[in-house]
């Protein structure tokens, strides 16, 4: 992408979203203004950060190995954490913002002044113009879960822990999240489709599904990655497919949780880009744990305090895929090898699929039935080695990809993923925009 | 410390705290036992999870060489991140407890009901109960600066970043404290001491302040640090004499922003004694950068959002002391080596002063006159090695206290700075409650 300059990218894209978002809602200039501004900055900080701090990474020995490429160079990794942080110190600054006022006051007591003597000093004074007060709370503790899954994940890249964590630390980390929903919103009906038509009111368990949503965000990315730009490249199509649907909403009556969302989603666009930049193929870096995490746990923050959990899901489809069609190996129904990543091939430098080996006399019954269903609608590529050995396609989205398109370089293979990233955003539209009626 | 069981120690701390606080304000009783109970948790978390870690810890190179001890095995750095993630988690969880309170309510809308569905559903209420709105803010407020804290100390030990970084970044760090300052309480007048005795509104300057104080705060303890046990030691005796000010002002009328600090530091004292019990001499962990930034910012944190910055920095009195008297060096009035640490003898076992050299000729006018000033006090001790050459005792508190009592063994050392640190709380205290009446 060396011929683009990602400037004018930026530029062109805040520029098409500030204006459409103005129209949209002309009194709020100044906010979309400044959120454009510091996300031009957060931007610009990112793309500076990488090059200058990846001597650090190298130098630290936070790297890895491109397993697809024909040389090994160590390549900095975790650069997660450089986006993440820059996102939470663009939105620590950017806090003040839509409460700032300053007014001037005295300096001391006017009991004491004479008017020769009325010194004044600048005063700080925030009173909610755009938002309220409680989407202040909101904000903080939307930005206290985020936090904690930068650390988290940066953790995780460093000391590479175990399953469990993994599972707990982000219900943990939603718990701000959660508590901030209770003392705000605190509305947990849910209303069913035809033919029932009436609400339900699942109170705490409301709040279960709240956090398992975080977990399955933080996780859902984190499963679908592993080749260059993937990461990045789905989060920013989901979170451009969040602000496209925010921009629509922002004319609706509740366009002030959408707001809410666009001032999170537009920074983390932007650090996502200028990420995408150095990861795109050939990567110059990988982001790790920590971005997946951070991803993650932005779209979850957005789904529930923007009240949209169920569309943000829609928008997951090709992760919901994936970790469907990747269980029967997760839950052990099939042997797992370590990686299931594509096998680079050094000769013709594609990527060929990878395989897993299994005893169709061992198999058991539920993995007998997932490979059968698999057979059935080609999602594997079977062939036998012996009678009591087969092996198999690996369970995963990227290596469908390459079975049905034959052996591809990896961007191509990227771009094609990608692309279903953007066909299942079109369908989320379709299916919240259009078959909804339908079914509420 | 092997023949004393850091669980009694605990039991008694907090049985002790909670009984005193209790006694103070009884219908606090409640909150204190979940703060009591928390924390005890925290602490057990901690002292199971940093064994258990230390080894991923060592794998991932995350070590440091101890310089004062005859053998060089390496030893896990950073664990203060543990103390740190511990702290965060358990303060999530209990962000809910002040205000929850569990009702039943239906199902589905009342209107469907018939008498004998009337299924019933657990539902999340939460109210003030003990803190109210405003403090709900800070709460989160105050743990997202100590995340952005954490995360800033991690990486810093993993990266090795610069000064200015290490400047800049507490200060974006605690825009989310000052934020919340400015929408809650929003008090930025300084009483004046006598015989002026008026209020000065410092408007937009009380800010800088406490963005100063949160920068001052988390590099104090940074920079009078290297000794196993000190950074935790000191932590602990502030962190203690914080809590002993609060309990005391517990039955004031502001009762309840001394019940918000102790709020935190009564985990952090948990977290940090699991921390210490590995980190004193002989040293089995290291804190590094980590665990100063987090103690530091808890500390502006509660200072802060407590109102009671000034007191804080009187229990940073060795601190300060430690900073003035590292200024020459820090600003190179006279030459600073890379580490000023003091010089191991494998001969004795002992810790000797450490020396750097200068040339009498070459010293500028403000170096000269901070020499001569330590050499009035009997601050230092320089030995002319050539009529170019002289050289003297680092001006840290580390080395004078050697250079006072003679060369001991290092916990020795540490003894006596924690001495030196509890003697000047008490000294605060005295300040804090005597002096200040001839003072406002």
């Amino acid at each position: 992408m060396a011929n683009v300059n990602p400037y004018h990218l930026m530029f062109l894209f805040l520029g098409l979203t500030t204006s459409l978002a103005v129209g949209l809602s002309p009194h709020l200039f100044i906010h979309f203004l400044s959120i454009g501004i510091f996300s031009l900055i957060s931007f610009h900080v990112t793309m500076k950060t990488i090059p200058s701090l990846s001597e650090k990474f190298v130098k630290a020995q936070v790297t890895g190995v491109d397993m697809c490429k024909p040389n090994g160079k160590p390549i900095p990794e975790a650069m997660g954490v450089i986006a993440g942080s820059v996102f939470l110190m663009t939105m620590s600054l950017f806090i003040p913002i839509p409460f700032l006022q300053f007014d001037k006051t005295y300096l001391i007591n006017e009991n004491f002044l004479t008017d020769s003597i009325k010194l004044s000093v600048p005063m700080i004074n925030l009173k909610a113009r755009v938002f309220d007060d409680l989407q202040f709370e909101s904000l903080i503790a939307a930005l206290l879960s985020i936090c904690c899954m930068v650390l988290l994940g940066f953790v995780d890249d460093i000391l590479d822990l175990r399953w469990l964590h993994k599972l707990t630390l982000p219900t943990i980390a939603s718990f701000p999240l959660l508590t901030v929903y209770a003392v705000t919103y605190n509305c947990t009906w849910v209303l069913l489709p035809k033919p029932f038509s009436f609400a339900l009111n699942l109170g705490i368990f409301y709040y279960v599904y709240m956090a398992m949503m975080a977990v399955f965000c933080t996780n859902a990315i984190n499963i679908l990655a592993g080749i260059n730009g993937l990461e990045v490249g789905q989060s920013l199509i989901i979170s451009i497919s969040v602000l496209i649907y925010n921009l629509i909403e922002l004319s609706s009556t509740v366009w002030k949780v959408h707001l809410f969302s666009i001032t999170f989603i537009l920074p983390f666009i932007c650090v996502s880009s200028a990420l995408l930049w150095y990861n795109w193929y050939p990567a110059q870096i990988f982001v790790g744990d920590t971005y997946c995490y951070f991803a993650g746990m932005t779209f979850a923050v957005v789904g529930i305090l923007g009240h949209f959990s169920k569309t943000m899901l829609l928008f997951f489809i090709p992760q919901i895929f994936n970790f469907l069609f990747s269980c029967p190996q997760l839950f052990h129904f099939v042997p797992c090898p370590r990686h299931r990543l594509p096998k680079y091939n050094s000769k013709t430098n594609l990527m060929d699929n990878s395989y897993f080996e299994y005893n169709p006399k061992e198999v058991k019954f539920l993995g007998w039935f997932c490979l059968k269903f698999a057979r059935t609608f080609k999602l594997i590529n079977e062939e036998t080695i012996s009678s009591t050995k087969i092996k198999c396609t690996n369970l995963t989205l990227i290596n469908l990809v390459i079975l049905w398109s034959g052996p591809k370089r990896e961007d191509s293979i990227v771009r094609r993923l990608l692309f279903i990233q953007m066909a299942s955003s079109a369908c989320a539209f379709f299916i919240r925009y259009y078959l909804v009626q339908f079914i509420y």
